[in-house]
């Protein structure tokens, strides 16, 4: 049986349109309603044609929706629930897509008094964006976490759950907070350190923009990827999960301080001792399947 | 014609196993002599047969060479040249291939008075290491700088041009000092940061390791791949390249602290601001075909 019939997808990017590709490939039989607050993209994605329609508000979208799911940046999700609230039916779930699930919760409850939220996170993405970036496998293998609140009906949590499951996601449950605080460290972080050494380089004086492009191979150019991601929705990700990033950032600090003084003071048997513990997590993380084997990411060469 | 007739590779590792495949697929009229400091590394060679000879000390294998390569770690370069200095043709040119060009120069000179050296790096590889690692086409596309002293005779360093662009490499002549603080910033700083956080990640008591290693595709796992690259290599690296190393690590902690500083006191927009402009890089990598346009690397999903 179908976990849902008929899903509302709000924000056509690459995670909405992925989702909604998804749905067409898995579950054929699910009415898909889309919308997208920029009349263009509203245009173009019914050009794509993933979605059964595609209305012109928010509002419009929920009317007979038992799954309404958010995929617009995580600073957006109030303001767009605001707008659908009075169109919801009683009994449809609302979930979304968001990096950080203490913050959307606390402003889908404040928007939605009395609806069943339960907040998602599938952890899965491309550098890319819009409507053309998404596809249907983009969930496969990869982990989606749900937040149910400790209120949460039991029979929701578990409808999502197969919902995800469906799309091709394992899936697990955690605590909002604890959520924010694992993504702070296997996905804000490293957002936040790509888009400062992108910056970094690209500020120098010494060094040319034409010299950091032409060997960029040497390492620069995997942290360019993970920085054109979009700039609004990961803008609000830091803002909305500040506490948790400042957190793994002032401990990332110390180490970056730690490896400095150890490389001014010569002390190779210590740098060689990290970069050799390093080496192990990449096997794991191989060995369970995160990762591809093949060298250089499977580069063409 | 052929730039060498008979090559030798000190250090049958990645690179120099990969320049020996590419010698055979492009130029296989060259004599291609290997040696190893790593008995068992040597044996394994043999069975890979990449080499047309293997020898047991360095010096047998550069009695006859017309260009010696050096393909060891940048702080093993004085030692292996020490080794086979009293064996050396009178005409043969010294090469390498190491990450950092002041210190390998100074270190090749002082083992090898009166020689030619011109010291070389081609900006290519993976994270991957040993003679199993290489591959023939590794450094198509990539550029090799070249870093000849003022007083090196031209027709050598156009006969290792010419070499390099063999190989399929761009190559491009650099003052030594330049090379080292370009290379800071687009390989040293960027592989000193992805050991930091994986370090940082790993130590973390919130968050368990198995968690990192599940939710890592968040961008997590980008960092982890450059995090597996040589442990010995790499210290060698930092070490030999301190100076131009802290300097730009110095230049990246400023920024960091000015982004920390920004998302504590909700500034939005400069978050936005450097988050646009670092994506136009990533554009302009793509457009000079140094990297893949590929979603995520072109991984599979």
């Amino acid at each position: 049986m179908l976990p849902f019939a008929r899903v509302t997808i709000i924000g056509l990017g690459l995670i909405g349109s992925s989702v909604a590709r998804a749905i067409r490939a898995q579950m054929p039989g699910v009415r898909i309603t889309g919308y997208d607050s920029d009349a263009g993209v509203r245009d173009h994605a019914r050009s794509l044609n993933f979605c059964d329609d595609i209305t012109d508000t928010a509002g419009t979208s929920v009317i007979d929706a038992d799954l309404v799911l958010l995929c617009v940046p995580v600073g957006a999700m109030g303001a767009v629930a605001a707008e659908f609230a009075g169109d919801l039916p009683a009994d449809a779930i609302v979930s979304d897509v968001g990096s950080c699930k203490v913050s959307v919760f606390e402003a889908l409850s404040a928007a939605l008094p009395g609806v069943t939220i339960i907040p998602a996170h599938p952890v899965a993405g491309t550098e890319k964006s819009g409507p053309d970036a998404g596809f249907a496998t983009l969930f496969k293998g990869r982990w989606c976490i749900l937040t149910p609140s400790e209120n949460a009906p039991e029979v929701a949590t578990e409808r999502l759950r197969s919902f995800w499951q469906r799309l091709g996601a394992d899936v697990e449950t955690m605590d909002a907070r604890h959520h924010d605080m694992v993504l702070a460290i296997t996905s804000h972080l490293p957002h936040l350190i790509a888009y400062t050494i992108v910056g970094t380089a690209n500020d120098l004086e010494e060094v040319t923009q034409s010299e950091v492009i032409k060997y960029s191979a040497g390492g620069f150019r995997d942290f360019t990827r993970i920085a054109a991601s979009d700039p609004v929705m990961w803008r609000d990700v830091f803002l909305s999960n500040k506490d948790a990033v400042l957190e793994m950032l002032q401990r990332f600090s110390e180490d970056l301080t730690a490896l400095q003084r150890a490389i001014r003071y010569d002390k190779g048997d210590e740098l060689e001792a990290l970069f050799t513990r390093t080496r192990a997590i990449r096997r794991s993380i191989v060995e369970q399947g995160q990762d591809d084997d093949a060298p250089d990411f499977g580069r063409k060469h």
